[in-house]
């Protein structure tokens, strides 16, 4: 690969010939489609057509190897490129290749891993390049193996923080795996891009974030076969390719105009004629090298942490703790932190198994990416912050379950009753947030041992798993031998003639029975039900107490919108039949700095609050 | 104040005096509320001494004057050093300092606007810089004032790709109104930082960026001066001081040592002694210069557009067309786009009002964080995207609320209805997360006119406004001149005979209508409420409704969780009465490309899918 393309006539001129395959092909799925990018498919052709035809080391018959290199459209609106790139390299019939954006096909209109070449699925801009750090990594410090990883990445994208975030992360490890070919076709959707052609302006900020760069003429197939190989000698440092284009390029309708992005070409045949015609050059690219076997961790015995029943313990050391123990006997299992594991207590399993523990600093978009992308490679992250700061990476836990990813998220410090450090500090919509991620499962735990346990759960749940930890100490209720299963509750007090159920999930449990023993002395009697599992909620329970007691409270630390008390009612809902009078307590003002105590007060979520709210809607007082 | 104070002893004695009252009172005030963080105030608390001593113009009696310079500490959590600062200044007491972190302080654990004197709240990082780059675009663009913009900054919030963003813009705009001081005291809340005191690895960072830098000792008092001045100086580009500085300076228990992040100190009495003991120490800010008035756009009538019943338009566009039409009206009215003004139709306002227009790139995090800048600075910003894309921008969008922001969010694309694109495109949560932010207003209309009267309504709106737009035409079924007001809804079939409701918004309000002409060929009764106003929602016609009707089916272009299905039941419950049997339709699947139809067909949300339920319903087939 290393051998010079430059006097070798014949072989430029295979690689422009495949250029300009991609380009017809493009512009043939987005004529059939009348929709689709094949002006920002254009512009990056001879970029693919040289990677393919000798860079890029993939066994196309087996997607899953974990020895081939990786190859991420950021640009993701660039699909119709992608396929025909995968038609070329015969992974895709040509008829599959027409069925773009078409109803059940595989070829949708943006990149996902329905196709199985495709790692993870990119359309919002910015992601590929953070996933594309990941899946570096995991390449260096997991399966320790020589694959590289190649992200397309366009000039409009670099706007993007988490683009940032990402050249900050890989420059500062030294990636020297990761290549960012970034196509500088000078147009974004509604017109020039901040920085134009000035390569020199991407080259500059690259460069300052520890990155190795290089200037070319993107449409210079020696140049670019030049710059891969360059890439591919550069050890210790990764490498960002920095593209001169032109959108649209070989058609001179659309060539380097504004106005088409994101639109099909009005006259496909002349255009296609312009290009030379159809073409079937079939590329076979090189295999990877696989005499390496991946590397794997050893494995130990399960011990979770186990804490004495009437003892205090707050829920993010539990689930600390069951980390590092599940890590020890979880060989697949990695941690990733936003520069706050004493907070929310990984720094147990950055003690226990340092080599799989990754710290990312103050940069969430990229702490989720990188789960992402290690995950693309079959291994089971777990990331954590603070519950309020993962809002921060929401659409990187959107897109990651478009993606099909299965991650671990944690998130600390849920609620109000974090206490003094104020409202920017507290996760409120967290439970809504991670509820409306598609497949997700939300995971609320109420004492340590709880906590334990579903932590370890967590390690082999499919999707977006989300667990939800509490600062403060709690008081241990469960013994550390029993079992939470996803889907279920624990119903703590029962009886025959119960005339009203409180749910409630995490700190408000202790809230809940408090309020129970309260309402007992008064005479009323009632159930509480310990939510743990908040999606998928515990229907059946729910409805029978519902049926049972016929009145139902709702207790959360979350705002009243998506949370505990949406999932409740939504369960009852949906049961077919009326549901009871609910009242459902959630923090309705804006907090400001108190005790845990008094917050919770505040709220109106503690004890006396939800003895109140019980006691009137028993004795009728309306909601 | 460029009278250098290299000679002037005095001054410069003045000046560490300053600071060290600044360290004793941040000292004080964690050791009164045994929370807080001191050291992270220590490490800074020359540079702010200086800057009060000698750089910052504000007239502290008025703090909304227009002429102030503004003072953001982006590092939120050095809120003691905030507090200690206002205090010299003369802003509050030494008594309402010691009140920090208690239940009903103004002297939060993090900086909010509680406190006049405080523009925004900060304590999620990375936030402060971005918004300081919206005050200092509203200081140059629309209120064109010499006024300056200084923002604190903390080492560790560099890690966050927001703050990228903002050097990006305002080194692209030149800003040389604005100055970001960064106190580089090399440690994390965890520990050392990526790079440390590496300082000339941020200048580099920076310098990329299109900014002047200057590197100094962050606890030199006349070289801060210097550098301060050097920034004033400084035409054409922001200037970013990067300080290297200790945290916890100038107590040896915890100066520069890890594990001190956030905690009083151990013993303030020594340490105060140590700091020289308490000073009393008050400063009077130099006046802003006030000569010049607040620049005004002039205002023109109110021509919303109107649209024939029975026509076809995209809500997006009548948005789009009633915005440059509200901005007409409207001097005070900005517009903020992500590069998709094509798309959300901000473009008719682009044209109209040029001025007004602000072009953010693909960077959400930065064009919401500019929103709220300027909103600061009393303008009333609506900033659009594709709806998808705003889960990009949801730590803003908390803050913003913490801030007591008024913005007006509008996101476009909802839902599967956007057929071929895919999910990536397609807003799914975007309800869920807006009706759990904290005093939000959601709208979600159906027509063109509709949608002109809400784009209208939400510039008066106090709050976080969000309206929810959609790709394709749909039909008009509102007259011109019809109002629409919040919290409304509009009840479109109505009989005494109902036996069921549809609930429906936006796009489904067609599919209910499609739905209750079916029904009635088979005989059921249906009635249709189009519920524009998601939040907040028309409790009374809904609860009207279930008790007249007894079956209830919601239809929305959204997950399942937290949105107008979620809000109905909401509101049901909320009325104290058991709820009738609901049938809640929503999007289950995941999307893939298909045509508008299709996907309506696909997510069970469409005519056919709401007349089964609804027929289930009634007949009592179960949910």
């Amino acid at each position: 690969m290393a051998r010079t393309l430059q006097r070798d006539t014949e072989a430029v001129q295979q690689m422009r010939e495949l250029g300009q395959q991609l380009r017809v092909d493009s512009i043939r799925c987005s004529a059939a489609a009348n929709s689709g990018h094949p002006t920002s498919s254009m512009s990056a052709a001879d970029l693919i057509a040289v990677l393919l035809a000798r860079h890029l080391r993939y066994d196309i018959s087996e997607p899953r190897s974990a020895h081939n290199d990786h190859l991420i459209f950021s640009k993701g609106h660039a699909s119709p490129l992608l396929y025909a790139a995968l038609k070329a390299a015969g992974a895709i019939s040509d008829e599959e290749l027409l069925t773009f954006r078409k109803r059940g096909s595989r070829i949708e209109g943006h990149p996902t891993p329905r196709l199985p070449w495709v790692d993870v699925a990119t359309g919002s801009l910015g992601q590929g390049l953070p996933v594309g750090v990941g899946i570096a990594m995991a390449g260096r410090f997991l399966d320790r193996l020589p694959y590289r990883t190649w992200v397309l990445c366009g000039d409009s994208e670099l706007a993007e923080g988490s683009m940032w975030e990402a050249f900050e992360h890989a420059g500062w490890l030294g990636l020297g795996n990761l290549t960012a070919i970034i196509d500088v076709n000078r147009l974004g959707q509604r017109g020039p891009t901040r920085h134009g052609w000035d390569t020199a302006a991407y080259a500059r900020r690259c460069q300052a974030f520890g990155w190795h760069t290089i200037e070319i003429d993107g449409h210079d197939v020696a140049e670019i076969d030049r710059a891969y190989t360059e890439a591919e000698e550069t050890a210790g440092q990764p490498t960002a390719i920095i593209a001169r284009t032109k959108k649209g390029r070989g058609v001179p309708e659309v060539e380097d105009k504004e106005g088409f992005h994101g639109k099909p070409l009005a006259d496909p045949s002349t255009a296609i004629a312009e290009l030379g015609g159809p073409r079937s050059i079939r590329v076979d690219l090189a295999r990877p090298p696989d005499s390496q076997r991946p590397h794997r961790f050893s494995a130990g015995q399960l011990r979770l942490p186990a804490y004495e029943v009437g003892s205090k313990e707050a829920t993010r050391t539990a689930f600390g703790k069951a980390l590092a123990a599940v890590g020890e006997a979880r060989p697949d299992i990695v941690v990733l932190d936003g520069e706050v594991s004493d907070s929310t207590r990984t720094g147990y399993f950055a003690g226990a198994h340092p080599e799989r523990f990754f710290e990312c600093y103050i940069a969430e978009q990229q702490m989720l990416a990188a789960a992402v992308g290690m995950q693309a490679r079959g291994w089971k992250p777990y990331a954590a912050t603070f519950g309020a700061f993962l809002t921060r990476a929401c659409d990187f836990i959107r897109m990651a379950a478009v993606s099909r990813a299965s991650l671990r998220v944690v998130g600390s410090h849920a609620g109000v009753s974090i206490g003094e450090d104020g409202p920017s500090q507290m996760a409120l919509e967290d439970l809504a947030a991670f509820r409306a991620t598609h497949g997700s499962t939300v995971l609320y735990p109420c004492d340590a041992n709880q906590a334990a346990r579903l932590t370890a759960a967590m390690a082999d749940r499919e999707g977006i798993s989300y667990l939800r930890t509490t600062r403060g100490s709690t008081p241990v209720i469960y013994g550390p031998g029993e079992d939470f299963p996803v889907g279920g509750s624990r119903t703590l007090r029962s009886s025959p003639g119960d005339q009203v159920t409180i749910v409630a999930a995490g700190i408000t449990v202790h809230e809940a029975l408090s309020a129970a023993e309260r309402l007992e002395a008064e005479g009323i009697a009632a159930r509480v039900i310990d939510a743990y599992s908040v999606k998928p909620i515990d229907a059946v329970t729910l409805r029978q107490a519902a049926h049972e007691t016929g009145h139902i409270v709702t207790a959360e630390d979350h705002w009243p919108e998506g949370g505990l008390g949406d999932a409740v009612l939504g369960a009852l809902a949906a049961g077919g039949l009326p549901v009871p009078p609910v009242r459902k307590l959630a923090v309705r003002s804006m907090p400001a700095s108190a005790t845990p105590a008094e917050q919770l007060a505040d709220a109106g979520i503690d004890a006396a609050a939800i003895c109140s709210a019980a006691t009137a809607l028993v004795r009728g007082e309306g909601g």
